[in-house]
Order: C-alpha cells, then sequence, then structure tokens
C-alpha cells in the first residue's frame, strides 16, 4: 500500500474532467513532482490538462506558492543605504523579444538612484535572445556569482546581472524543461506560475513586468498579454511584492540590432545619451516604474542617461562580474546585406522573421548545451515608418560562418513589407499599463 | 540535426490546437513511440490532447492501422472444416462488466458449430475481472500457449481461450500501460483503436461486440458507448472484419457471481442447460450475432446448450490446456453475509459495487504483478425486481484472509436498494445492436 497523500492519475482525471484542484492537491503534486514520486508522463498529461481546461486564480496562486515552496528564497533584507537604512529591490521581467537587450541599460540607469536591481537572468532558447549570452560577449564577463558575491555586488555597485541560482524554484526548472518538450508551454497559468515563482523566491521587494505583445512576442494578442500581465500582477501583489506590468509592442525588433555582442554595443549608446529611439523611450519608462514602485518619487532617469550617471555604474557593474568595458566586442566574420526591393514606406519588418534569422545566424541556440556566436545577428538599417529607396541596404546578416546565410534569408522572405508613400503606419510602442 | 521526418512537439501541439493529424503523422508516432524516439511523457501528452480534442474518423482509422502495423499480424486461413473448406473465425470482446464470464459458455457453444473461435483475452485489472484468471481457477489450465498450439486446438476443438501474444499490437501494449497510469484511458478514439488494433492483427473473420453501459462498466450511459461502439464497428467493417456490436447492461452484475472459480462454476451450469436466466439469454444471443457473422444461419445455440454438445466442446477445450473438467474448483476458505434489511422489492444491486467488494476480497489485483484468490468474490441471492424479505441473505462474501470483510462491506454500503411492493423496476439486458 502507498503512504502518498494523493494517486497522480485522481489529480490528473480531475483536472481533465475540468474540476478544481484543492489547496492540499496542488502542494502535493509540485512535491511529489520535485521528489520524482509523480513520473514524467504523468506531469506532462496534468500539463496538457492545465493547459486545456485551465486553472482558476486560486489554483494559480497556490501552485506558484508551491513551487516557491520547493526551493531556497532570498533574502535582501541584509542591504543598506549609505545612511543606514533597508535598500529597496526592484526587479524587471521581460517575457521575451527580439532585440530586447533593455535589461542592459535599465539594471544600472535604476541603481544610480540608490535601489538595489537583482537581475536574474537567463540564457535565450529559440528566437529570443538571452540576457546572459549578451553580456558574454564582452570579454572577461561572467554570468555566474555565488549568493554572497551577488550581495556584495547588490550593496557596493547596486545592479547585478547574473544567473538564477539551481536552488531557487528547483521544481520549476523540472516543469520548464519538461513543458518545453511536451507541447505545453503555451499556458497562461503555467507562465504566469513559472515566472512569478521564481520572481517571488528572489525575494524582490518590487517588480515591473514587460509583457510583450506582436509577432516576436509569446502572446501574438493584447487579450491574452493582458490575461498574462493581469495574473502576474495579482500573483505578486498577494505575495507582498509591488508589481506593474505594461504591455509593449514587439511586431518589429526593439531597436537595430537583434544579436549579443551588437545589442550590448547599442545599449552603451543608449548609456551614452545616444541610442534608438524606441529603446531609449522603454528604457526610461520602464526605470520610472521601477523607481515609483520602489517608493523613489520624482526621479529623471533620462537626465541619468544623458549625463553619464548611468555609464558609471554600467561600467563598474560590468568589472565586477569580470568584463572590461572598454573592450572592443567580437565582431562577426561575415556579412550579407538585404536591400529593399522597391521605394516607399516601410510598413512592416516582421520581429519573429528577425528573430529566427538571428538565431539561424548563430546568435540563439537550438538546444541548452550549444554555444552562440557572440558576433553573430541582424543590424536594421531602416524602421517601420522610415521611407526608403529601391536598392539602399535594409538589414546586414552576421555570422562567422556563412553557410547559415541561406536559411537566415530564407526566414527573412516575407519579413519586409514595403507600400507606396502616404501609407505611414502609426506605430505605439507601450500599448497599456496594468497593476 | 535529427533525420527524423517530424517534430513530436510539432504533432502534440497541432492535436493541441484542435487540428487534424495528416496520415504520415500518425504513421511516424506509432512507429516512433515503438522504437523509443518519442518520449514517454510525449506520448502522455499527447494522449491528453487527443482525448479532450477528440479524433475524427480518418485519424482513428489511421492511428489504428499504424497499430496493427507495429507487429505481427495472425492468419487462420489454413484452418479446414471437415469438408476441406476454410473455416470460418469469429471473436466477441466485450468492453468488461461485472460477472461477465460470458467467454467461457460462449466459446465452446459457437464452435459446435463448426467456425473456429480464437478468443485471445486478458486478465483482469481493476473491478472487472479477467477471463484468463477466471479459467485459471480450474486445475492445471494455462492461458499461454504457442501460436502452433493454438492453431492446433482451433482446427481440432474449434474453440481456444488464452493469453494474447506479445507481438500482437506491440504500440498498443505499451500505450495501454501509459494510459493506465497517465489518466488518459476513457478516450473513445483511443478505447476503440486499442480493441480494434489487436481483433483485427489476430486475424478474426467476423467480430462480434458486447459493448457495456452502466455503473459496472467502462461507458456510463447509452450515448457514449453507443459512440464508441459504432467507431469499432466502423474500423472492423473497413479492415474487412465482418463486425457488429451489442449494447448490453451493466447496471448490475451479470448471473449470480462475480469472481473466478465461482464464475466457472455458473458457466458450467450453462453449459449443462441450467444457469441464471439473464447469463443464458447473453449467451445465446452472442452465439446467435456470432453465426449469423460467420456466415452459419438458422442455428440453434440454445439447443445446444440443453443437449450436451456445448459442453462436450467445453470439456475438450479445457482438457487440451492442461486443465480437468471435472477437477473439484477452489473454494474460498471464509466467507460473510449481507442481509437484506428490510421488506420489499430488490430495485437496485449496484454492479461497480459488488465489481470493487469483489476486487477486494481477492477477486481482481491493483497491479499487473499481483495475483489473485480463485475462490474470492461475491455470489448473489437476489437480482434486481426479486421480492426480498428482512433478514434474508442477499449476498455472501468470500475470501481466503478474512480482513478483507470489512473494506469489502464498505464498497457495498450504497449498493443495495429495496422499495415497497409496486415499484418493480423493468429491466432489458440487450438495450441495442450497432452494425
Amino acid at each position: 500500500m502507498t503512504t502518498e497523500a494523493f494517486d497522480a492519475v485522481d489529480i490528473i482525471r480531475t483536472k481533465r474532467d475540468k474540476g478544481t484542484l484543492s489547496a492540499a492537491q496542488i502542494d502535493w503534486t509540485i512535491d511529489a513532482y520535485t521528489r520524482g514520486a509523480i513520473a514524467e508522463e504523468q506531469m506532462a498529461a496534468l500539463n496538457m490538462a492545465i493547459l486545456l481546461n485551465g486553472m482558476d486564480r486560486a489554483e494559480i496562486f497556490r501552485w506558484t506558492a508551491a513551487m516557491i515552496a520547493s526551493g531556497e528564497r532570498m533574502d535582501f533584507s541584509a542591504l543598506r543605504t549609505p545612511d543606514g537604512r533597508v535598500k529597496a529591490t526592484v526587479d524587471k521581467h521581460s517575457t521575451g523579444g527580439v532585440g530586447d537587450k533593455i535589461t542592459l541599460p535599465l539594471a544600472p540607469l535604476v541603481a544610480v538612484f540608490g535601489v538595489a536591481v537583482p537581475q536574474l537572468s537567463g540564457r535565450g532558447l529559440g528566437h529570443t535572445g538571452g540576457t546572459l549570452d549578451k553580456l558574454e560577449a564582452i570579454p572577461g564577463w561572467r554570468a555566474g556569482l555565488s549568493n554572497a558575491e551577488m550581495m556584495s555586488q547588490l550593496q557596493d555597485v547596486g545592479a547585478v546581472v547574473c544567473a538564477a541560482g539551481s536552488g531557487l524554484a528547483p521544481a520549476d526548472r523540472k516543469l520548464y524543461a519538461l513543458r518545453d518538450v511536451t507541447g505545453t508551454v503555451e499556458s497562461i497559468p503555467l507562465i504566469a506560475s513559472s515566472i512569478m515563482s521564481k520572481k517571488i523566491a528572489e525575494g524582490t521587494g518590487a517588480l515591473v513586468l514587460d509583457v510583450k505583445v506582436g509577432s516576436g512576442a509569446f502572446m501574438k494578442d493584447q487579450a491574452s498579454a493582458r490575461e498574462l500581465a493581469e495574473t502576474m500582477v495579482a500573483l505578486g501583489t498577494d505575495a507582498g511584492v509591488r508589481t506593474v506590468a505594461l504591455l509593449t509592442d514587439m511586431q518589429t525588433p526593439l531597436g537595430l540590432t537583434a544579436g549579443n555582442a551588437i545589442e550590448v554595443e547599442e545599449s552603451v549608446e543608449v548609456l551614452a545619451g545616444g541610442g534608438p529611439a524606441d529603446v531609449v523611450e522603454l528604457t526610461v519608462r520602464l526605470a520610472e516604474e521601477m523607481l515609483e514602485a520602489a517608493g523613489i518619487h520624482g526621479a529623471d532617469p533620462a537626465a541619468a542617461l544623458r549625463d553619464g550617471r548611468a555609464m558609471d555604474v554600467w561600467n563598474r557593474m560590468v568589472a565586477a562580474q569580470g568584463g572590461d568595458p572598454h573592450a572592443k566586442l567580437p565582431v562577426a566574420r561575415e556579412t550579407d546585406t538585404v536591400y529593399a526591393q522597391a521605394d516607399g514606406v516601410l510598413v512592416e519588418l516582421d520581429a519573429h522573421a528577425v528573430g529566427v534569422a538571428a538565431w539561424r545566424l548563430g546568435a540563439g541556440r537550438a538546444r541548452k548545451e550549444h554555444a552562440v556566436q557572440a558576433g553573430a545577428g541582424v543590424r536594421l538599417h531602416a524602421k517601420p515608418g522610415d521611407t526608403v529607396r529601391r536598392g539602399q541596404p535594409l538589414l546586414t546578416l552576421l555570422t562567422d560562418t556563412p553557410e547559415r546565410f541561406g536559411r537566415a534569408r530564407e526566414a527573412l522572405e516575407r519579413a519586409v513589407v514595403i507600400a507606396p508613400e502616404g501609407d505611414r503606419p502609426s506605430r505605439r510602442l507601450i500599448l497599456d499599463r496594468i497593476g
């Protein structure tokens, strides 16, 4: 006879038949899965039932709490401001987009104002790049820090971007790997609980979510992006984390670069007071939201970009993790140019297509164990709304391995739409705010 | 890079998003799963998506064909009648019920008329007993025959009840074990393809399906039972097997016994021209359907029960598999009696409750590797429609291990309903015929 409190098959059947899982059933499910008493195939069936039949708010809250309870929780309460008060902590999470390098200028920018910014980040899988992959283009920079190193950097520099330790929400780690191979990623309850369990376990006091919408994002339409954002804001708020979310456009890449080293280069331009308008706009707006959420009112982050304060923190942040902020970045050995086929207005430059092209050029990986090329990626020479002339360069493809150009160009086949003058698209970057 | 024709995650996503799987996708799925290129957790997610989103007829046909193609096919065309023609073959499959011993008298009864009856059967799991478990109550009888032994017995005796070889539809064998632990058993496309892949691979020329409906059956309502029956009849017909289905009542047990040795005993009573009216009725009706499907018209199976011809075949069939048809059957060491609590008409004696009680007494197993008790089970002393008196015995519980009585009685707590005279229920055994 079994000594388990529940039977996995009963729990699968409950969700399969559109029932509601009790708190005790959810606690047991996450615990039993973490210690191997629920088999991978059973969790796969349960995940598919959750994806297709949903979970209500109470179930999602409990599922998230159980994943947090599966591991350690971090504690930043030892961090102190110069006058001896507990330092406010604030984090940002993006659901992932093409050319989304915002974390790089944002973390040092927010730290300028005396708050701690612990950015536990991941590597990229698929067509959206990973923040750690980008920073690893900087010679010497390392992503892996001990908890003590991280705390010391947060105290001294104020900002840290590093890999999340394996002790944080191990149930989520195991579950994410399973969802990836069983077609059960695209579930709002499972996405929201996965993101928020890690962020709550991390122990941040405030959190700003950047939920992307559009072809290059996970969420293709605003309604599902809003549902995801509302679920995550409710989860954070319930756990005592001040949480707000922005819905932002991901129909076209952010900025003029999608890759690793080239995104670092663009981030440094922003930190130097320049850079593409959309990257600057989103960086400043997210900084304002983060500072508000951290209780810092009336700050002027745009000024901190212009006057070099953000760049100072960036330089110290990179150096603290072994990187040389002034080193020459890797450059791809081979280039290939995509030219405009007509005169007119560029009305579409599809984010997903550019992301897949950058990935195929070597900027991303198909499997966790693969390496990425630091120099690979795509440079954009025009953005939607710009006037273009037939024959002008639209995109530069970058790679060390030119045999990749063919498949990258295939990905871009229907990515570019040029219309006659007059059809200029209106495009908003920030679509909504929740929380 | 992979050399596989398809990606398992794409196939899972297609069904998850209510799409239709192509013939090539289905062929690859079953083949890849059989050789381990689709992982158990991937198949579990796909099964749950199939259970919740369904499959259309074309998908079910192809899924069944792919499972048949995963293994060997048997061929009975070497069997000959005394005048040298190819012997007709006909099989019966029941979806499983409580007290369903019909195969035991039915196989020899049909063989009386010169057709071959190859009954490849299974062991019981859960509250419905297994035909092989019942026959194994006969001292010396063995379920495992080589293909050559089976052919020789079909030629000489005409009827064989034995274990299905492992070469038949191995994909189904693997899939069934997975469905059992992942809450994905209750899917009409998966049930129909599982049953019919084995029956078609077995090579029978005709097939009669007994689809049970009611508390003791897999299908609780007539609509879903009819859908299952129609799907299976279409699958059989499409594969060139003359297939008909009866929908029969399983709200109360068949006959007056649920167990192993006691069901053999009741079957022998039927073969001797006696036995409970419902067992006789269903045996004769299924025999008529099987003989019609095998092309034997105007046979009188009821006469073959009365005049001992069916008993002769039974005795030879048991002896051919090492059993002694005249041996004393095992008897349970301990008994416990459930009495009527009121005067009136017995209007309900729940099949599922009696099945669970018999199972808990030791007649069934909770896991494949467990043994069953030959003598355990439940004897019924009244059936719905009978007048009962307060204090008269209703059920006798039988086991070798009296510590099981408590949980068996728990299963029976709400199983018996006695109403005042006048409420006599009308009950039909055979509810519908399809095909």
